[in-house]
């Protein structure tokens, strides 16, 4: 499954605001009409955003083209659309860029779309790079713990985390992933649940809380999350609630992978101490779907992020290289099936 | 607070199935409209159970007294309909036998009355000894994080975890108590916010995965959670969560301490591995307020406890004593005030 791809002389997306729900395809067919779905949330994600602005700029020289327009003012239109679309996502001006400039380097319509689908291979290439090292390095583990959503919804194909998990299945079929639902937002029960279930592999929805137990009572083999930003020595800042799993997987002494395209080490950040962790809106916490679960008075504290120590990863893997980090947990061991796991301890 | 109470000859409730959006005080005024209410959970806890019993008790009595009724045959039936109300609730049995008991023993009406209150009594003595002695074990902590609810809504006035906490606030107003959710049922921001928000005490709600982070960033001083069974050996059952909170408490050297009644203490369960851990409905995690969140195909396992071990656990108060468990951490020293909490880290 792709998230955006080239389709039939369109940027073909799957509107992410109605999953889980309803998988939505969506044909675009020019600039101001992506534009809107990007602003709206329907695609989104560090590297598919890159894509986006990729193919929208090969939409542009496309349709400029096919009706006899001015090619060079089209794309230059589209350059400043796309970006202002969500300006401060570094990924979507870098792919926007990327074509630009095949078209100043003398890029004819073809050779635009060339360079934009460069783009969005880049991305495939290197989520699979990720998946295949990571899969790798966790050979032998078949019970799998992840957080949030780093699938393939957040890249264009396979995705980080999910990409390693998708392979190790692939390789041989995993006997469970623990998919924590990841409150507040939910990206675990509603998007990692639903590319889980449409890549057939088996899973189970927890309650974040749910996660350390099950890691001690030795129902987890490994923990493998995605990451937002890594400081340069190895601390990870992601999706709030990272940090706990991380601690479970330390004491339990299984292996705690963060699997991130090398551009989300920020070599400027020199410990995780440095990140800012953005506070989101209380009402995030103190509604669900509309409805206050809190009194009336009370308040919430809802960061989006927290940061794991570089001492609790055990090691990062990125589409280059597989880093490990000052501290670490053993790989786990390949283990004999466990029983069917409709509970986590048995009585006596 | 009293969430349970004899009042103008009637049984006063407060309806926890309404809370926190509508605070509902219910006179109940036969023993077939009590055990209604104990079905229907508005009045529940253990503790708060066993007071039911025996209140219900003296209603049957005080009915029968007032209406010239046959009050033996009265208490006989109001104590078969009570303990079927709720059969695996033993604290419910022992608040009606206790009664029984009083009346096999010659008491009258009047008689009957006072041993019933002598249970609300002997319950709010409890709690109000843990709070005492916790709150002392915690001197100095003024940032405090609790897990699902261990307030009066599970006794009858004071409660376990807060009983401690509001006993530290009294003392020395707290900073802030941080209030874990509690998915999937949400007794933390339904129930815990709403008595700190009546006691005035300050706190916020967070989801269940920021509290490692939030502990792992100093932010909290000291963690308190109540309890559901604790093991011969010190191992702690308690809501799905609370180990995470231990690991985290571990981790940055805060006091993790439990507040149950020696009730809770089973002897005949050597360790927390003999603890069978209740598997409650997928339903709960995968809808929230009866929207489902999760893609249809997908399923969820829902453990309603874990297991902290006692090696994690600083302390156990009780209403007799405090227990140190093996392996502890020091408790918090004082703190010289920490800035606002309007972000976890600082930014360079």
């Amino acid at each position: 499954m792709r998230t955006i791809d080239w389709w039939d002389d369109a940027v073909r997306i799957i509107d992410q605001t109605r999953l889980p729900e309803a998988e939505v395809l969506i044909d675009v067919r020019d600039v101001d009409e992506l534009v809107v779905h990007i602003r709206s949330l329907a695609v989104r994600g560090a590297m598919a955003l890159g894509v986006a602005g990729a193919l929208g700029m090969a939409l542009a020289a496309t349709n400029a083209e096919r009706d006899g327009g001015d090619v060079d003012q089209a794309i230059e239109v589209a350059a400043r659309k796309l970006i202002a679309a969500r300006p401060t996502a570094v990924n979507l001006e870098y792919g926007v860029r990327a074509v630009q400039r095949a078209r100043h380097e003398g890029a004819d319509g073809t050779g635009v779309l060339a360079a934009a689908l460069a783009v969005r291979d880049e991305d495939i290439r290197a989520n699979l790079a990720i998946g295949d090292s990571g899969a790798s390095f966790l050979d032998g583990a078949r019970r799998i713990l992840t957080h949030c959503n780093a699938g393939a919804l957040a890249g264009v194909e396979g995705g980080t985390a999910l990409g390693v998990i998708a392979r190790l299945h692939y390789r041989d079929p995993l006997q469970m992933v623990y998919v924590c639902e990841t409150r507040p937002l939910l990206q675990g029960s509603r998007l990692t649940a639903w590319e889980l279930a449409r890549a057939g592999i088996p899973h189970r929805v927890i309650v974040d809380s749910a996660a350390a137990g099950l890691v001690l009572a030795g129902e987890v083999d490994a923990v493998v999350v995605g990451a937002d930003r890594i400081a340069a020595n190895g601390d990870v800042a992601n999706k709030v609630g990272t940090v706990g799993h991380a601690l479970a997987a330390k004491h339990a002494g299984i292996p705690f992978l963060v699997a991130a395209p090398e551009s989300t080490i920020d070599v400027r950040t020199p410990t995780g101490a440095h990140i800012e962790i953005e506070l989101r809106s209380e009402a995030e916490v103190l509604s669900v779907g509309g409805v206050r679960i809190a009194p009336p008075t009370s308040r919430a504290l809802n960061p989006a992020f927290d940061v794991t120590p570089a001492t609790l990863v055990t090691a990062i893997v990125t589409e280059r290289r597989l880093l490990r980090t000052p501290q670490t947990n053993p790989p786990a061991p390949p283990r004999t099936p466990a029983p069917a796991h409709h509970r986590t301890r048995s009585s006596s």
